[in-house]
């Protein structure tokens, strides 16, 4: 069997491991791999590159994705969609895919695989919000490095007594800030699913200052406040990324500092969290994913893509996992709210 | 209600973490909860002292236990049993107990359940072994110490064409060996659950060589060859650690530079694994358990202990929990030897 | 001897080494160690606290400052001076300062020195710009901080083909530039020595994308470029930051969007380079200055700070020390610029 | 010019960045390099490839070298010597060397030098112990490495009370010790150049215990009690390492269980030390070598190596720095003593 791989969306510490994974499961088995480059610009344009087992030495503990990525998507207009896909598998000789990636890239697959194109998908998201899996790699990793700023601007805070404001990634999903504000032992951790008030998170920075902590606060980048007007003015949405570096975070800590006084900075992780290499954790589940994608090829899949569950790799239909998005529930944010102030 | 806690069995990377989750909801609670020193030996003598919110600022990313721990067993000769523990209980007004650690402090929390103490457990291992629950805390961590070690190894290897194996902890269980070998690209990982033969491991070394890679084994210190007498031979039992420092690794590098003439070094990592900052994921997993755990006991549970089910907090008896060891399954070895040789 | 000890200005990681330093030290020649709060604030209210050696333990790899620090000069209007500080000191049988800080502490050290006061100072700054000493502490930690960034910054870019811009600490001098950038790789290394242009900057990053790298760019938050009146536009001077978040860097990728079309972004490291616990460098200087400091104080001296020359630790004139700005040479970056491009 | 490289002795972090150093520095001057494979037995066998600035690319961040090492000596029996190396050069139209090692691959490169051989060296050694440079690349990152490893140690020392021996690299000199025992707050460093009685060794274990520590004790691993014949005896002189993996640090901590009864563990770290991604420090350092070691030829020069004094890079004759060890004075020690018990 000769397998093209893609990867798709936005970088994301694992990737590499996965393509190494799919790789060595395949030479095993005897199989060829071909490497799609940027994503499904590859399958549609028909850039590729030859992937052996000696291709994909030393890449495992390497962030990123030698692949490259984009978000095009083969069903855009004009792109051709599955006939240009088939198209370019035909020449190539490539009787099935293994594409990686998030919603974007997997919804894309879905439609491929429905349209008779045969496919298995590797979920990936570093904000985890994708339905179906427990866990996505790149998601330990990027916690593991807002849980490192955190424990950081700790010291900071406390030895100025200010209030520190972090803002992480996590657009929809407040799932990087609930567990890196919980590891980092914060003083309140604001996420989308739930409105905030400054009042609120002025009350928690009062408390702590009255109990001699300095606070540390960490936000998730789509955070929004209860009618969100001042902020969108106070954000914009300048191309270069004025969003994030003047977003919610800077925004918050300006106004903790107006209501409290007290003396309060803001700090946006911003990319830093998606590079570098990979934590063990995300490495693992990184190579097992890969194992079980050509696995399921193996047994004839097609339109599924693997998923943890426990502490099992299972398959469940691309469909179902691109249905919803996986959001933090009350019972979690509950939890880490006995830490706050 | 007063809460009595302590901290049993082998130090572990995230029981700070759970003795401040402990305290913060029972302050949020409105209960009081006081520390018992040095595992179950605090119950049985009483040496105790209370703990507040203040007490635990600053141990969410401590290592070690500031309750101390021991192996101590209420039901060992002489050590008084349930009547000494519900007397130090009475004298001090505590109501329930939580008691944190691996199979032998949850074995004898069980027993006092059933002798009718009101006690929830938190199960702690590093070894990963302990059945009911996905994962424990402070495993990540040592995972992490150990691939960390693996990267630093592989550089060493590569640059000397050294064969270089690396020991890590696991007597009964290899769940270190094969979590850090996956993520640190082994070309071997040597488990108890499979006995090993000096030759199989050499065909891997030399296939490396033949390959132009330097071998990178990892082995659990609990991993016995096939007929492990000559092990024996060099392990010894010496209680100051050699078993540790000349155990396995060793005598395997000696094989290996003796059977395939390439120069071997074995490394054996041994405490490191166990101290130090716990990792993100250990800090998250510890600080749940120890919500959860409170939120047990005001449930008005006891024998039960708290454990990881995929991303949910759920409770177990702590007799099914402590009835058998968790051992690495078939498939998930066979998963990792896609990559050996 | 009672030695009152202080730490002024920003926090640095390895303040907390020197303190415990002082105190060991001060402890095994029978001194005594009072710690006075917030910088100059303590000697001139007076609030102090005993510090013995139960006290500081376990501080050495804490970042921060256990004595709190704050920017106020003894010699500002209205805070009493040399008078006030001499009044405490009497008060509480004060004998000689131990003066933690950078230029404005040890420039008011120099002051008090000069009208009578037995003062003797240690360096901090971690932008590494203090004249007389080869390195301070606290400046190792920034730097391996803002390299780790700089790694995780260039897989993202890679994968993406994008030009990043890391904006690092360095007001007046561009150490931390300098050093990170050489550590990290960087394509262009921009500080406040040398004014760039930003057509400069783009021959750089086109001739990365012709040579198929992604560009890197580390920048000192005080950089400008020849004519900096865009960036004093686009920068502004909010109180909250703004300069900081919305600074050099976010102008830089947006000036380098614009001119070349590559997909730029900025990423600002902010606070979290000057938290956190100290590298192993800054600790091993961090306590032999303090050792030193003490030493100095035994030998009568006054009006001197410690300073490290090569691999000795020296005593110069506070007058000398604080006179003039450590900037980078240019033969410094010429020897980064062979990597430029 | 052509120039021909090469690395010899121990891998050592930092010697890929000397190596792109080379390479890009020759790039910009319109010079050609290529690579000796394994040391001096590249020039003398002729195993060479062409370096160019594509080759090095990634090197930065990595462990270990690309190029191989041994400890072949040119001027042992049958090599050959000057003649042989001198023949290799003409025939791959090699002007002139750089050596890059320690005590050995500059020795020969001095006596090469001497024979009229074009060469300039660029010191390498883990152990720190090369006279004539402040510093050399490697020691800072073993220092981090063993640092990071103390740190661990303390927390699973003082959760049971235990004593703790951590044997680090340093056979005849304790720099290693000396520096990680400083930054990891060790309560004894012992290292080659005093010799030590366990009676000593036990005091400060005790006064540890009795002021309710936990000691942690860091041993270089040439360190020798006086009178070592003991440790002779336990030590031995296997092939395998057992020097090293049953050497000094466990035979000290099973010395200091049997006189104070207090349970101790012993930790040998080993090849880690050595492996691994160089710290910022040394990729700094390393980078700058090799810069000048290109420009010390660029200048004509010969039979010298480029050293570290203060901040600057300095050229000293090869037979200068080869001529003594350097070991640590007795100064550097007094002032870790004050830590000590």
């Amino acid at each position: 069997m000769r397998i093209g791989m893609l990867t798709g969306g936005g970088d994301c510490p694992g990737l590499n491991a996965v393509i190494r994974a799919v790789v060595h499961r395949a030479d095993a088995a005897g199989d060829e791999v071909i490497g799609f480059r940027d994503g499904w610009r590859g399958p549609l344009k028909g850039a590729s590159r030859p992937l052996n087992v000696a291709d994909v030495a030393g890449i495992l503990a390497r962030g990123g994705t030698i692949l490259g990525s984009s978000r095009t998507n083969p069903y855009a207009q004009g792109e051709g969609g599955a006939d240009a896909v088939r198209a370019t598998m035909a020449a190539q000789g490539v009787d099935a895919l293994v594409a990686i990636g998030g919603e974007d890239t997997l919804g894309a697959a879905a439609r491929l695989a429905a349209d008779g194109v045969r496919v298995v998908g590797v979920p990936k998201t570093i904000d985890n919000d994708l339905a179906a899996t427990d866990y996505t790699f790149g998601f330990d990793t990027a916690v593991h490095i807002a849980t490192e700023a955190i424990d950081r601007l700790r010291t900071t805070a406390e030895s100025h007594r200010r209030a520190l404001v972090c803002e992480v990634m996590g657009r929809h999903a407040g799932w990087i800030a609930l567990h890196a504000g919980m590891a980092g032992g914060a003083n309140a951790i604001i996420i989308p699913e739930r409105p905030f008030t400054v009042g609120r998170v002025c009350d928690w920075v009062n408390s702590c200052f009255r109990n001699e902590y300095a606070p540390v606060i960490v936000v998730s980048e789509g955070a929004v406040p209860d009618g969100g007007d001042e902020l969108l003015a106070a954000g914009g949405t300048d191309a270069f990324g004025h969003r994030r570096l003047g977003g919610v975070g800077t925004w918050l800590a300006d106004e903790i500092e107006r209501e409290t006084g007290a003396e309060s900075r803001a700090v946006v992780l911003g990319h830093i969290q998606r590079g570098g290499t990979p934590t063990a954790y995300d490495r693992v589940l990184a190579t097992r994913f890969g194992v079980q994608a050509m696995a399921a090829l193996h047994d004839g899949e097609s339109g599924v893509m693997v998923a943890l569950r426990g502490t099992d790799i299972v398959r469940v239909s691309l469909d179902e996992a691109t249905a919803e998005l996986k959001t933090v529930p009350t019972t979690r944010l509950d939890e880490a709210e006995v830490f706050f102030g």
